[in-house]
């Protein structure tokens, strides 16, 4: 069986060359000028803003981001691990007063404070993927050289470009429910025909400028088992090749999910890896969103049956971030 | 002359006795129960979340935001430091090819990433501070002991509490602005009066469950010098000790400033520093933020007369953290 | 069955009481003056570095560390975690000519560099444990109260005042060897008695000022499983309380062993955690060295039959540190 | 004038053709084998450490590190800063008891430990760079190239290689003192015939396998200066080109120095930045030390007019490592 998208024929076995042609049929290289560094984030107008707030009706707010702490899914592939968290000076300091001897050159002045600090890998938690995070053939988005990505950070398409723009109509396709099952099992592709039947088993639109959130249930999967077990690095639910154009066409801004990749994994070609990651950062220049905790949102829309809301997701402003942690926001 | 706030004289030469009256005059603590960690966020109900999405007009977005890099105020005071950024993978591995054997275990399978790492001083930017951050007699907000935050970090009052709750009104006073100048002066004080002042002058109107920013021109002032100077732990404007009712009073969510410490410093008090922050922080339970960058946005506001705007701010989930980095968006 | 040592009774089933026996028993508190920062170092006299100069005969040097890096044996207890190493800047950064943009200001001058980091707990390979590693009833060696370890390190009784004074005589044990064994097993105590049988066996003598290291063999026997496993934290050989008084009354300098943690584990106190921390650092004032490389030296030893040698092991001068990591060296 | 090297003529305003010259002149790239890492550290046979032992006669042991803290010499150069110490946990929380909750599950069994860590940029302090430190012309020591010093640090020539060799005769060059002057001043060269004249003028011979400590007593004048000023990265005396073959004709093992870099700055090259850097790591393969403080040990060999001495400075075994802390001996 041959799948087909518009224009390109994906093979049972597909490759590199699928890659290459996908990546073609979905660049966005030039699109917004030769010094573009936002990407698919253009598609947001402000009067989508405005619009986007308009779905605000219950008020209630939903945060998706995992707990920044030890007990996060790492295990040190790709050189990654779980935020480590010090303390500079606590309560007990407060208690015993020697806060004042270490820190207020031993004059007290009856305020006592507390200061910590984090060691944090950008891509241990609910992060946002810069368009610096991915290199093909020595590129990164929009044709830099992938050496504009130094010892430094990222002198182009830096996390912090994003500062001010990750505002929108956000919009959560809850595949594993459309399926009627809890969480899609590692491995299990989405295709984009499964997620146009999930866009119309929920009665939703999606549209230019919109954040979409997928939701596979893996970290219901994760809760169940009481483990994160190989969740960061290993087998996943997750996008197919063929929603490459699926997202392209209807140029969305960001695309999330609540696994570690957003694609599926193993994934369907076996001499690349991640090859969405090729398609979709490097030559779409799509956000790319992971590790987004989406089961109380997925709750609640099902409840009403609403599953369009105001979404905000702004990253650090991290100069030459290649990634960045986030607590992205439902709001509706 | 003695300034009069309801209930608490505040003498010319004012010390801890002072503090303690008007942490009493302004104590939240009980109010929501003998459980609570949140503070005055409780004064944003879902139906304010609603209103204040109904205040976004232009679709234009304003990160308020620092960038987090090397060059930013810290110098080494209360043991903070300016963030350090290091990459764990870079683009110059993607271009040497050596990517592959440092990280894919010598198989090329054609994507290369990139990845980094932040050594982050939780205060050392643009930041909230967690109702976990001071203590007064051996106590944080709502009473609970000084060694609730301890080697591993706050277990009572920690900044992931707030984690969905940053969404409401915002309010922006542009202080200096309202008396007709760039910025104000190191040690100016802003009193109560200066608050209704703005308020009248702006036309806007101060309620329940806002979060107030409060420009001072501070930022302005250093980026006019082209230094930091002594910015973060010296000299600063801001508030003076008979805006804790006024806050207290108008039930307001938040307070932020583009200071590094919110209140006036020098101090009022001569033996108690940062008397406002025992009295907001501790008793009142208010969540008060630093270093926002308040330029454009006032810039914005001034040009249409609109103060208020849809603001979203929430800290990142870092269990057991006394204070939150942040990008706050003001949505207008 | 009531094990002996001079005039302290050590019963079936010992608890605190027999450890605060035991650490009277052997107190130096005040021995060297109530100044005094270095405990059982004061043991070695600066003739005894003479005569250990005189015990190198071969010239054959042993390094007895475990290598600093992502595979050594920390899991998460107490906090540890293995060292984390990062490039500030890499031989891709040569290669590529990025260094010239990133770190000289665009201006080449032919030379490259690398540079890097080190994340690194200092308990978290092979170290020395300062004496200001234990509290016991709120006082550290000498009798310092524990708060003189605050936010800023240890005020007293840090790594840094041994940084001058770690070279002496060198004796190894190898109990393990002595009992005709490759390792001992986890939880097997090392009573006083082995410690005489050893030392008869191997023909050498103990004695003021030495540094003993007591080989039991554990980093075989990890070796040999091809895993640390429970190394670190974990049930483990080691000494039994009744060496404390061998160890006092025979003035070591020091003692260090290759277990994470030198003495048995589970320990003979079930009230008591690691008893013999508190006797032989909090009490005795002596310099504890833990996760030793033993197995090149004691091949070494038992091809020529000396068990002494010239031993250097200071620590780094980490102002306030409370442990060191340390490189130690047999010259024999 | 021409300074004449053997073989190489030194121009008045030399460049990257003399350092070339130079390099090759002093080159060791495969005078060990094509698979040698250890470069000059193969001058020292074990017959040398015998007889460096016996160099102790009055057993004074002197540490040549400067401590490990915020307050040392570093102002952010090359991205290196002064170490950063945390605690994981402290005295504080022994006094108050929270380390039980905190890291002991909530069972008390009596006893108290405190941890702690380091930040440590390699190359912040008292530190030997290894051979993997300097890349010219895409090579480092012994032919390598530059990609072998990748994001995982150096897989050739790290300075975990150095672990057990760093041990023998130790001899003082007391520059600054055979010149009648406390100190050198930054700028000021020190000559070949320099070292040939402090060697006559202390009596003392230089032979195959030393390591030579050269005093420009630059420290010296930044105690007294109270302020480090720009030692880190700035000017200073040293070393002039024309002493690489006289290092490299006597057979070193290793230089060090108490200057940042070891060699005069301003470089006597106009377009070559750190010439010797590249000439004695690259190309001599020499163990090059810096930041060390000889003031101390000056002295005592200024009183008895013994330079030389048993030295032992084993680097830590960090694996990758392109540099490291070390905490340097003189027994004398």
């Amino acid at each position: 069986m041959t799948i087909t998208a518009p224009e390109v024929d994906i093979p049972d076995q597909p490759g590199v060359e699928t890659v290459r042609r996908l990546a073609e049929r979905c660049s966005n290289w030039g699109r917004w000028g030769p010094e573009d560094q936002l990407g698919t984030l253009n598609h947001i107008l402000e009067r989508d803003v405005v619009a986007a707030s308009g779905l605000v009706r219950t008020g209630r707010v939903f945060s998706l981001a995992i707990p920044l702490d030890e007990n996060g899914p790492q295990t040190g592939g790709f050189g990654r691990f779980n935020p480590i968290h010090l303390m500079i000076r606590d309560g007990n300091a407060a208690a015993t007063g020697t806060v004042v001897r270490d820190f207020y050159g031993g004059r007290d002045r009856w305020i006592r404070g507390t200061d910590d600090l984090l060691i944090l890998p950008l891509q241990s938690g609910t992060q946002w993927d810069s368009l610096a995070h991915i290199v093909f053939e020595n590129r990164i988005y929009n044709g830099y050289d992938a050496t504009s990505v130094g010892s430094k950070g990222a002198l182009r398409n830096d996390i912090a470009t994003a500062r001010d723009r990750v505002v929108g109509r956000g919009v959560l396709l809850d595949v594993a429910r459309s399926r009627g099952r809890p969480w899609l099992e590692p491995g299990e592709p989405i295709h984009a025909a499964d997620l146009e039947a999930c866009v119309r088993s929920q009665g939703v639109t999606v549209r230019r400028g919109d954040i979409v959130l997928i939701r596979t249930g893996q970290i219901a999967q994760c809760r169940d088992a009481g483990s994160w077990g190989t969740y960061a690095g290993g087998p996943a639910p997750g996008l197919a090749l063929d929603t490459a154009p699926w997202i392209f066409d209807r140029e969305l801004a960001a695309v999330a999910s609540d696994t570690w990749g957003l694609e599926v994994l193993p994934n369907e070609t076996a001499d690349v890896f991640q090859p969405l990651h090729i398609i979709l950062i490097v030559h779409m220049g799509l956000l790319m969103g992971e590790i987004f905790d989406l089961e109380a949102l997925a709750e609640d829309c099902a409840a009403d049956g609403r599953y369009e809301f105001l979404f905000t997701a702004p990253p650090l402003p991290i100069t030459g971030g290649v990634g960045s942690p986030v607590n992205p926001l439902a709001i509706r």
